[in-house]
């Protein structure tokens, strides 16, 4: 069976936790804590040498294999269990939804990790929660425009994608550092039908074994 | 024929131009500079809201239509014109290919562009330049690790793939914030084997059009 190392409230962990629901397939969970720096562990470093989460185990072709990066894991599951598909099938729309996602991959989240966070407070001695709030912003709000062009009931057309599963832990995380939502009008409106999709609200991070919300 | 929207310097640009100078793709190059800040001008934003370049202008089913991000524009140029190849046929190693490249693309790039850079100078007081040789350091550190146990003749085994494509833009730049390479052996090697490959020195930033060494 696969196996997900990762975190309850990573965001990437979230991604990945997504798309393993939406396809249905069966995994494995084992919480490396970044509070407890377990993610810097000799054993997590073997597995991904960045000391990031999520890293999928996966057993091909007889052999284990430890990947990393969530956006190149989910287009692995893509390619290996196309049902249900996570890229819609019209070229252009596939180069939209991977490019929404990355918006959000490459765009937002490095602003907002905790290895940089820790850095602004302590190096710059600045105020890390307004940095990420920042990024968040400027980023959600360049989202929310190229989302209202290409957005049906999902964020690229009528069908659920990559897109959709990297949206949902970016609000998650918007709401953590208390920016205002309003003006993403778009976003909003599609993270409401995302939860409606079967095993979609059993991905939350409250609902993962390792949850601790008093963090 | 395509468009290129990009800047000279810009490595999410020299991705591309090494991409499309290795499937040998006829395309125009429309500079965009960022030291004027073109790119933040009403025209750009409406190709791109992040501001960002390179944008890649194709014509598809007769519609005009604009892609961004570096990745996705290269997933499109590879289910478009799937040869010469830049992704591995087995599984693994596509998604070793993209984990690489993702290491780049979300793990070090977004930490050294202009707009991080010119917020902890002038918000934070900080050293901006001390700032994006921490990451680049400590990025290119991990994916030497992870390069030297899955390369080959280049960065995941003997074909040439997106990682290629990354790794080269990401050491001019560590060389430009005068970032030390000489535990990048791996990466080394590669980067002077993939300069061997056809059309790939016209790739580079000084042989653009807008090209302006005095900045």
């Amino acid at each position: 069976m696969m196996r997900l190392y990762g975190y309850w409230r990573s965001s990437a962990s979230y991604r990945l936790r997504l798309a393993l629901a939406h396809k249905d397939l069966a995994y494995e969970i084992v919480p490396v804590s970044l509070l407890k720096q377990e993610n810097l562990s000799p054993a997590h470093l073997e597995r991904n040498p960045t000391g990031q989460v999520p890293v999928l185990q996966v057993v091909h072709d007889d052999q284990t294999v430890f990947l990393a990066q969530s956006l190149p894991i989910i287009e692995y599951l893509e390619e290996r269990h196309p049902e249900p598909p996570l890229l819609p099938k019209h070229p252009i729309a596939r180069a939209q939804a991977r490019e929404l996602a990355e918006m959000i991959n490459a765009g937002i989240q490095p602003h907002q990790n905790l290895p940089v966070l820790k850095r602004i407070d302590s190096e710059l001695k600045g105020d890390s929660k307004q940095w990420a709030s920042f990024f968040i912003t400027r980023g959600l709000e360049a989202l929310e425009v190229r989302a209202s062009k290409v957005a049906g009931e999902f964020l690229v057309g009528d069908s659920v994608s990559i897109a959709d599963v990297f949206l949902l832990p970016q609000l998650y995380n918007a709401r953590r550092f208390g920016v205002p939502l309003e003006g993403c009008e778009t976003l909003r409106r599609v993270e409401a039908r995302c939860l409606l999709l079967p095993r979609w609200d059993q991905a939350a991070p409250e609902r993962q074994p390792d949850a601790d919300p008093s963090h």
